[in-house]
C-alpha cells in the first residue's frame, strides 16, 4: 500500500506492507488525514520516531480481529480513534480511567511505537474507536484529535464563566482552542499576529485583537500559551493575574532560558495540557458548534503527500489534509 | 536606635531614627527576629531593596496611632505580623480577601518599600497584626512567617490524604514545609543531602531518606521543590507522576535553561506558592504540632548582627536568630 514514512528522511513508500490487525484491533481504510505540527517535529527528531507518520484521520473499519460480536459490530462504521492506547492491565490506574495517554506502556499513533495514519490502511484497537455521527462530514471529523486536545483544558480545569480568558497566538491548535473555549460560553480574547487567521475565530464569535494593538495588562484569570517559545511563555506570565492559571499546550518546547520567579511571586498555576478524550469533541462537531472549513488550506492526494508537507510550511497555510483515495 | 541596614553593603547603624507610626500603625518593640535566605538575596540585589532588613519577628506593641479604641487594645500585646500590607481600598480585590501580598500597591516588611524588623523598633499597620498565644514562647513564635508560607500550600491545593507527597531538599523552608504537611496528617517523604537536618524532621514523624540512597521513581502525587535551581526543578519533574502537582516554593529562581515539554507530556501542574496567612500557622504553634527548637543554630545580640549573618552562611547552620535587647 501507499504510506508516508519517516526514516531519517520523509518519503512516499508505494509498496509498504498492508498492516494485519492484531487480536482486538480493527483494520481501517483511511479516508482523510490531517498534517499536524507534531508531524514536522518528528521529521526533526522529536520522540525519535521512525515509521508511518500521522495521527489525525477519519476512516472506515474494514475488518476486526476478534471473536467478540460486540467488537465485530465496528465493521463498516466510519470512525476516528484516540491516538494512544495502553496496556489495558486492570491494575493500570491510567488504563482503568481510559487515560491511555499516561499509561507507561502506551503506544501512540504515528508518534510512539505505532504506525500512523498517512497510509491507505492502518490498525487501532477497537477500544479507542469512536463512531462519527452521520451529520459530521469527513472534512470536519478529521479535526477531532486537535479539537479533543482543546477540550482537554476543560477536563483538567474549572474555568468560571466570569473568568477572563486570553489565548495567545494564531496557529491551528491555538485557533481551535479559542473556538473550543468560546463554544463552551467562556469569555475568550484571542491575540495573534495575522488578521486573516484571527478573522476565522472572529467569524465564530471569539473576540480578537492584533498583538501590536493589544494592551498588555496582568488581568487574565486563564492564559493559554501554545507557541512553545520562551518569549511566548514569558509574555503569558506577564498577562496572567496573581493566582491565575497559565495553560501550556505545546509539547515541543525545548531548553529555554527562563525565569520562574514570577510563577512563585504571583502564585501562578502552570498547567500542562496534552491530548483529550474524543467524546466531548465529537459532541461539539455533532452540534455544529465549530466550523473547521475555514481552516482547510488545501487537500492533497496521497501521491502528492510530500508536496502537502511542503505546502503546510507556508505561513499562510493553516491545515493541509491528505485524501487517501 | 540600632538597626541592620542594607544600602550597597550591610551594616549595623547605631543611630537610625526610631520610626513614627502612621495613622493605623503600631509601634512595635522587636524582641526576637530570624534571618531568612531572602535577606541574603536582598544583599545580592534581589528586589533592589534598600533599608532595614528582616521580616521574621516577634515583638510587643508599645503604641498605636489611632483614635479607634479597638485598635488601641493592641498596646502591650505580644505580636507577630503578616509581612505584606495593601492599599486597603474597598475596591481592591486582593485587600478585600486579605491577600495583601498580591495587592499591586503592597508594601512588604524588609523587602519592598517598608523598613524591616532587624532593629529595636519597627511599625506595621494593626490590621496585619496577630497576637501570639501565651503558651508559645518567642523562640517558636519567631518562626510563624516561614511556617505560614508552608501552610500556604494547603490554602492553594487540596492534597488528598492518600496522596504520596515528596519534599526535596533540607534547607530551613524545606524542613518547615515537610513538618507542616506532616502535621496535617499527610504521608510525607523528605529527601535531602544532610543526615543531621533530615533527623530534625524524622524526630517529628516525617519519613526521610538521603538523596544518594533514594530510588528515583515517577510516583509522587505532590512534589515540593524549594531549591530554586534548574537541577532541583528537573529532578522534581522527573518524580512527579502524570497529572501530579509540582509546588514551587522558591522566589529566588533566576534565568535557567529549562525544558518545559515534560510539563505538557505528563500534564503536570506547576503551582507557585509564596507567603501564607498567619492564622493556621499560629494554630499549629499553639497546639505544639511542630517544635522549632532544633532549627536554632545560634542566637546573637543585635550588636553582633553582622556576625550573625556570617554564621548563617555556614552549611551546618539552619536558623540564626537576632535578639534585640
Amino acid at each position: 500500500m501507499k504510506a508516508v514514512v519517516f526514516d531519517n528522511d520523509l518519503k512516499l513508500d508505494t509498496n509498504y506492507p498492508k498492516p494485519i490487525p492484531q487480536e482486538g484491533e480493527a483494520l481501517i481504510k483511511v479516508l482523510l488525514a490531517g498534517i499536524c505540527n507534531t508531524d514536522y517535529e518528528i521529521t526533526k527528531g522529536y520522540m525519535g520516531y521512525v515509521g508511518i507518520l500521522g495521527h489525525e484521520f477519519v476512516g472506515v473499519v474494514e475488518k476486526v480481529n476478534s471473536s467478540n460480536p460486540d467488537e465485530q459490530k465496528w465493521v463498516g462504521k466510519r470512525v476516528v480513534a484516540e491516538i494512544s492506547y495502553g496496556c489495558d492491565d486492570p491494575n493500570c490506574e491510567w488504563c482503568a480511567k481510559k487515560n491511555y495517554r499516561h499509561c507507561p506502556e502506551r503506544h501512540t499513533l504515528g508518534i510512539w511505537k505505532k504506525d500512523g495514519c498517512f497510509a491507505e490502511y492502518m490498525t487501532m484497537p477497537v477500544n479507542v474507536l469512536f463512531e462519527v455521527p452521520d451529520n459530521v462530514p469527513n472534512e470536519q471529523a478529521v479535526f477531532v484529535e486537535p479539537l479533543a486536545a482543546a477540550c482537554e483544558i476543560s477536563e483538567q480545569l474549572h474555568i468560571e464563566p466570569t473568568a477572563k480568558v486570553l489565548v495567545l497566538g494564531d496557529g491551528k491548535l491555538v485557533l481551535t482552542t479559542a473556538l473550543t473555549l468560546s463554544a463552551q460560553n467562556l469569555d475568550v480574547m484571542l491575540v495573534g499576529k495575522h488578521q486573516n487567521k484571527l478573522d476565522i475565530a472572529k467569524a465564530q464569535g471569539v473576540k480578537t485583537q492584533l498583538l501590536n494593538e493589544f494592551k498588555s495588562e496582568k488581568i487574565y484569570d486563564v492564559v493559554v500559551e501554545a507557541t512553545g517559545t520562551a518569549s511566548g511563555f514569558e509574555t503569558s506570565m506577564s498577562l496572567t493575574k496573581p493566582r491565575g492559571v497559565l495553560v501550556l499546550k505545546s509539547t515541543v518546547a525545548t531548553g529555554k532560558e527562563l525565569n520562574l520567579a514570577p510563577i512563585v511571586i504571583d502564585e501562578i498555576t502552570v498547567l500542562g495540557s496534552r491530548c483529550g478524550q474524543f467524546g466531548p469533541a465529537l459532541r461539539l462537531l455533532k452540534n455544529n458548534r465549530i466550523d473547521f472549513k475555514p481552516f482547510i488550506s488545501g487537500i492533497y492526494g496521497i501521491d502528492d503527500a510530500i508536496e502537502a508537507f511542503e505546502a503546510n510550511k507556508s505561513k499562510d497555510s493553516i491545515k493541509i489534509l491528505i485524501k487517501m483515495d
